[in-house]
């Protein structure tokens, strides 16, 4: 055993946030605390990044009227999914993808503008920045649910329509809208497990040794 | 505050994993246990995935040879990094980068094949399969720390040779090669502020209101 491992009490609190974090489709309209968002956000920046670059920004919405534009534009692509889904289409429509109205509070998360100046770790993966923005996002999911609130990652939406909408810079690129909020509970499985759309996979059918089996 | 909250210990533990978590690059040689692998792998297939697509596959390096191939293919682009960086050249090569032939495990982990079937939080955004990786291996990185044992994500390769070199279909595209294993001591800060290579930046910097300032 490391002489570095966490408290029994703490490595639990670890692997309970992995296993009983979800992605949150329902939400009570209760508010949450500045200084829980605080945290959220802090959490969020201390994510690993390619270089150190830090290419994640976060714009919260506050303006009602701006939010419901944000709905709009996901219920746009939620109705333009379904068609290209074909005979997924009614299973589709029944699902709930998002709690954009109900949750307390919705951030737009972005990759930053000058992206094109860090190299280091990107010089042949430049998609490496949307992995730190996500290890970021991660941080959030993980954090928020040891505090007991609930975390959506809404990408139904249009990039270039939500970055018109909230006056982005040319170079930068929404790549996540998070509805977080309490909740009354916690879903016990996946919800789309629970609707029947998917099943996660035996975890021994995505391991491989030494090459692509 | 939410009665889903956890105990203030293992809040703790969550928040201690997220601030003290490190990209590791110097690594002892000492195993760590085939347990403990596995319950980093199965926390990494607890991560949310884009309509639960689970697009992450683990190939374990467990061959000498092989290792050293990929450790040669990763200083290879270190050079061409280094000779793209033109004025920090020098600083950059002074860096350690990566600890690839002392850890303990080398994981390479890359992006499933066949996923143009997956429509669903995808079709603007086809990149969210990356995401869902991203957060996988964020998974990993906590659970790692919570247990003592550092993990540093080396992004520094060609995708192409290294998808040849392990024999990976069409389609399929390695994102990370993870150096796994057990540390003298945790970094006190990121590495590349630690050698004044980049800082951390203030987070009121990365937080904007209703739209883009």
């Amino acid at each position: 055993m490391s002489k570095h491992r966490f408290s029994q009490e703490e490595l639990d609190g670890v692997y309970r946030a992995i296993y009983q974090r979800r992605d949150m489709r329902h939400f009570l309209p209760d508010p949450i605390s500045e200084e829980l968002l605080e945290r959220l956000l802090a959490a969020a920046h201390m994510a690993p990044s390619v270089g150190l670059m830090q290419p994640w920004r976060f714009i919260r919405i506050t303006d009602k009227h701006l939010r419901k534009r944000i709905h709009a534009l996901v219920e746009q692509e939620r109705q333009r999914t379904a068609d290209a889904l074909n005979e997924r289409r009614d299973a589709f429509m029944k699902l709930k993808v998002e709690g954009l109205l109900d949750c307390a509070e919705v951030l737009v998360v972005s990759l930053m503008n000058h992206r094109e100046e860090h190299i280091f770790g990107r010089r042949t993966l430049p998609e490496m920045d949307l992995a730190s923005v996500s290890c970021a996002i991660q941080n959030i999911w993980l954090a928020a649910r040891a505090e007991g609130i609930g975390v959506g990652w809404v990408s139904l939406f249009s990039p270039d329509e939500l970055a018109l909408l909230l006056d982005m810079p040319k170079g930068s690129k929404p790549v996540a809208i998070l509805c977080i909020g309490h909740v009354d509970q916690f879903y016990d499985e996946p919800m789309l497990e629970q609707e029947k759309w998917a099943y996660r996979g035996k975890l021994s059918d995505f391991i491989m040794e030494n090459g692509w089996e």
